[in-house]
């Protein structure tokens, strides 16, 4: 299959499928209408111009279409940009699906929701083990397919349950070498932290923020629901107020969106376990991206940096 | 009366009762223990040193206990102190009891009873109107002792609800003044923005947070029992998310609690009604106590700030 | 008459006159200049561009010109554009004038001087009321046309006088819910607080800062004004100085310009009242544009939030 | 005559005259009264306990009063004390005087106002060394007897003067560097930016603020003396603008007081010489105190830093 | 052995050799001196006064002499405080030794300097592992005997070997989990990160800060360091550049030592892992003291936060 | 000659030789290629169009060309832009070379040597004396010709030694009025602070980071050769610890680059001396481009600050 958009340099001659993700009509200075197009395939995004639209062409040629495209990528203002010569949208005998252009967790659902079930089956205290499995079940199908966020780190398909795995094999190693740390709060934790999510957020693409996601925002949508799950489990231990704490406490600082600090260890290396797995998700995607002795594009969620690749990593 | 333990000059003799508020055992540089007590009055509170107290003292004189005092009042290193001369446990036939020592708000509950019931018989809308009935019916005891703090504003017995009580009608003169504000909106954030304190704080004496109250803090507490309360009542509308967001945005800005901002134009209104009042409560007591021409303490809610009474008003 | 040009919707046809609010010539990618055009009227703004003009158009097209125009609205980049037909300058004969395309407070000038006279009169300390009297007679003619600020809020003509009138209400209502304000001071606070923008500002259309504005600012320049107007009416009591403090300190933090903080009771009530009657501007102004269900635009002086009009408000 | 009481180490006797700066009274553990007091002279200042002391004590050991002390220095916590063995008022026949214990700036008052003098003749703008006369004039006899502040820099008898003629030179050497500077409006800046402190704090020793000093500040009062100077004058050019700046921005910025940061070159260049040299004098004082090879106590008006005095200085 | 000094209970009787840390004199108000005396083992420290000293009682009981002592356990302000009945100095027959009192690491030097070869052999990249090994080599002694910190975490004897011997385990488990990592990077960066306080503190008892530690810092000593090493062993590869860059960005802010934020994607995990590891060291150290149920006392590197140890953690 | 580029006013016909700075390609809306021009001379600089470009013309108008424009000046968007006319590269015979565009130090690199050799010629201490004339000599051409800065301040060729230079004279003049200062501190601090910019940058034309300088900075650049000279020059004194403090410490601030705020007083005073310095380059050349009576462009580095010249200053 042909390479990813990403990837190609600049007056390099490109002829491949690709998906729509936004469409906007402008009027250009001889009067006509133009569209500016995103283009994306699993390996990112790439701005075009069309000129001259006609409304067939608006309609055609809308968000969430596939399109087969012949053209050049130019450099415009420092960003590679794609010069369109042919448009076409896909025919239904084109060997192409919607799935093909979306990024996708590198493990299937069922690799993902095996592990994850695994890391309950081992928690001791049944509590914790009963909330955690109530709620993973009451919001199954959504949490394989959400991503952990509209931007920033794991923003794919399925990213939200690829991000809590990754977090639960990197919690396990932790607790391995600081044995004092309560697995079962741990991965509870790291299970629920962000599952809040599928309520916030509107779904796996064009994700946006629902109402409810922006008047209270995951983290307190998830502490009411495991006040719910404990009420419909009959459960009453300090368990309860503990899981919710964790929760709240996630993201480390009432500045950071929790209105309670950590004040459990476990709440602490939480936060931290989160963070640690979103930067490097971030780092490596943005790495991915040059090769040695270059630096990064300037990343937003790390503060704006840019990184550095080492000329002797190859 | 005797007049307030506040109102002594220096240099005054004071014979009265008195309520331990606190007591606490040292060791003097002769070797033999002492206690620091704080006593309070219904003015305020005053510290005293005890010497040489026997086991029996101690019992004696431990918190929570009235007692007859005769001393005379000193300064040290600017703060006024009480020189104990005399000091006994009251009995039994003394004509004091607990309520004398403690500070209440100035309107019986009855009364505040009665002001919230009316405001909610305003409301118009039914869904507004029944969660609020149904929470402040569930908390009625607990919020009708409450403080409405530990410290800085409305912290003596009954502060909560005469907070809540003088918010209402600030919030139905503003809203008169600007007509597109949704009064059952407002009267309902008022009753309910601080009423998840009956369960972060200990109670009306010697007030302390619970562990709930640590680990989530009243705002959380609240949201999740206006979700229970709608569950409970079989409400469904928007007004239930609104009213969650009204109790989780009213402290303004995340660092100071709220991990969303108002974005409702009410929630904006109740935020500010809320500071009003707790800033007229903290000035009216800290100006009470100085006299034309003089500036008060400084006042740790108010930016620490000392406010000056002018000389023309008296 | 036509409706206002904030609302029409994408795709409507538009025929109607407009003021130019702002002119600005560029060169086009064929080598001709073009006019980027501000229209405005008393809903609001929209920008158009002017394509091939001559020096004549130039001319013809300049600011504060009223013009006829049709066209079409479209949208560019999220925000509404017109797509000029045809424009040609308003003629003598046409039956508009300057003052239908300004926003303009609801209230006259006559009722809003009424009110504030009243309010004067009903002063009890004869200091704060003949400096008052002063200073609103040797500045009323700016002060009943002046907008109360270049953006943000109040920003149209008479703006000024319209926010003093609403605070005084507001300071009013405040006052007899809590006896112990002065209210004299309250009063002559709001009517004084910005009275310094006649002088900071350049007028009330095109509005700019001056350069006494950019250099000392309407705080500093109104407390000078205070001083100079006691030293013309021989007033000596420390009402002069206590008039002076609610003016400087009326911003309530020296980061927001005011180098004192408020540190007299009707100070800091004064802050209050100020920023309610401001945000309650600004919130309505925003919330009339959407429609229940929807989000605001994000509004900068309110840290740049986007506010929810809720489904049951209609 | 004897050696400065900061000069002495723990353990050496001491017996001279001191002035008594402060004296707080205290009950000590076995219930007799005790005096904590505070002597200075030129050198700086060292506490004291004077224990069990009587009636009399108390009225012969009241603050500005000259004493005989005979002693020993001690180190309490960290910090030397004095322990008085013996202690009486100076008599009328002692040869002590007030002014021996109170520091005082190294030039006499007819020196600085000789160079201050001269730096007003050496302006060229009429507009500028008129008003800049005027106000030195009016205000003489405090501006050579006030210190510069209560504390931090220039905290003695005739600072405020001291700290003006250090800087005037100061800025006749920058602006010797730097031709574009007005040394007109620099020098006219340094007289003037600090002038109001005569009204801000209550004299020379046991200086505090006054009530105008805490409601307005020194900035303030100083560019409203400047208005009403230039109204006296009938001086109209810009140059009373730009004075009242000068003063204004002089902080640089808002949150330490300037509600207007420098908008003038010269201005920007005047909040650096002032800064500069209160820099150097309490650099030079704190430095004063300890050996090569030493770090200095913490200097909070610089930020807490201790300084370090290298070996090779000496 | 006697239980840890911090693990008594107020009241309980002692009778115990203990090590004097810190030793003050002071005068007590019956104008005899006295000492405060701070006395340590390896659960922690505790303050005791010793009244009426003689000039031998100040020489025996100076700081880092082992004393034999006989008391009790007295609440003094809310902490423990040991009241003295009998002290004496140890004799040289008495069964103990300084390193007693000494908290120290719980694995020996041996076994850390054990595990660290192993890391610096498992390297590949030759320039990585000379540095690495070149360095240890030539600051071992003290390396494995230096505490980590003054105070906050890990101040022990061998805190600093046994904190890099647990953040080499971590980085090991982290790196078997992203395989993109470095592995060669990220130990050199642990092992090299602190060991600049070799030289910036002064040993590992009475641990304080040199002149070199004061005036430049452990990060810009060590980045010096890795220049000279590299210039002794002649290697000229990037890798020098980029270890200097791991240690001076591992604070991750400039705010908190670092004038380069991490631009190294291992710099960046590196700086997490140091984080994490010195996080659990306190937490760890804090729960300890408490029991289930209760609050941690606040811990002033945790943000001054208190934590909570769950009912169900036993 | 010509008059400079920023000098010309909007409509002004110009025909002169410029050098391109910077060449970008972007694609227009009738699709052909165009490239935006950015032209410089020693005035400042332009941008301008080129449309309808050849691959030709792509390679004839690539940075560092000298070309020969005739052209318009316009206004967009506020800020000037040069519409051209004709363009051709300069030819060998033109009376051009590049210096003549690129703004160069007001000194000869002689001149500016000379003076800085007699300012290290006037050192006492030889330590100091000694790394301070090995350290210049080793980087003396490239510190001769670099830039102090890529934008902000002394942005031209010699710029470097330019700003040293002036902070000599400013040293000398500040060290004259308080004596107490180390001269030869200051002077060497005053010649090696910025010195490792010639390593951080790369070079004097097109100026940019080097990996050196993203990943390590100027400051421990300088502190690292410091180091390396006094182990070349055997010098042992505590001097070199104290020019390595002063180097480190130069940005006064963590948060600005400093891990040590100066803590040294001939460190905190180059700090102000370099500041002001600095602050003074800025403020003449935005001030030479206006007029009395207006107000400059935004000076990103002072605040983003707006400068007013005064109408009386011509």
């Amino acid at each position: 299959m042909s390479k990813g958009i990403m990837f190609y340099d600049v007056g390099e001659q490109i002829e491949q499928f690709l998906l729509i993700k936004n469409a906007t009509k402008g009027i250009a200075s001889n009067g006509k209408p133009f569209l500016t197009l995103i283009f994306q395939d699993k390996s990112g995004e790439i701005e075009a111009k069309l000129w001259d639209v006609s409304d067939g062409d608006e309609k055609s040629f809308s968000p969430e279409t596939i399109v087969k495209v012949t053209g050049e990528i130019l450099n415009y203002r420092g960003r590679n940009q794609l010069r369109i010569r042919q448009i076409r949208p896909a025919s239904p005998t084109d060997p192409v699906k919607l799935a093909d252009f979306l990024e996708t967790a590198p493990l299937s659902t069922d690799e993902m929701m095996g592990k994850i079930t695994q890391y309950i089956f081992e928690m001791k205290n049944p509590n914790i083990q009963r909330i955690t499995r109530h709620l993973i079940k009451k919001h199954q199908n959504a949490f394989l397919e959400y991503p952990a966020a509209t931007k920033n780190h794991h923003e794919f398909v399925s990213g939200l349950a690829f991000h809590v795995v990754s977090m639960l094999d990197l919690a396990k190693a932790i607790a391995g070498l600081y044995p004092s740390l309560d697995k079962d709060l741990l991965y509870s934790g790291v299970i629920l932290h962000d599952l809040g999510k599928v309520i916030e957020l509107s779904g796996p693409i064009s994700t946006m923020y629902t109402i409810e996601g922006n008047l209270l925002g995951h983290i307190t949508i998830m502490v009411n629901e495991i006040g719910k799950a404990a009420d419909e489990l009959s459960i009453n231990g300090e368990e309860v107020l503990i899981l919710q704490h964790l929760v709240l406490s996630h993201h480390g600082k009432a500045e950071w969106g929790s209105p309670k600090p950590p004040l459990i260890k476990e709440a602490e290396i939480l936060h931290y376990i989160d963070n640690l797995d979103a930067k490097m998700n971030m780092l490596d995607r943005a790495l991915d991206r040059v090769k040695p002795g270059e630096f990064t594009e300037r990343v937003f969620a790390l503060d704006n940096r840019s990184f550095y690749k080492p000329t002797f990593h190859n």
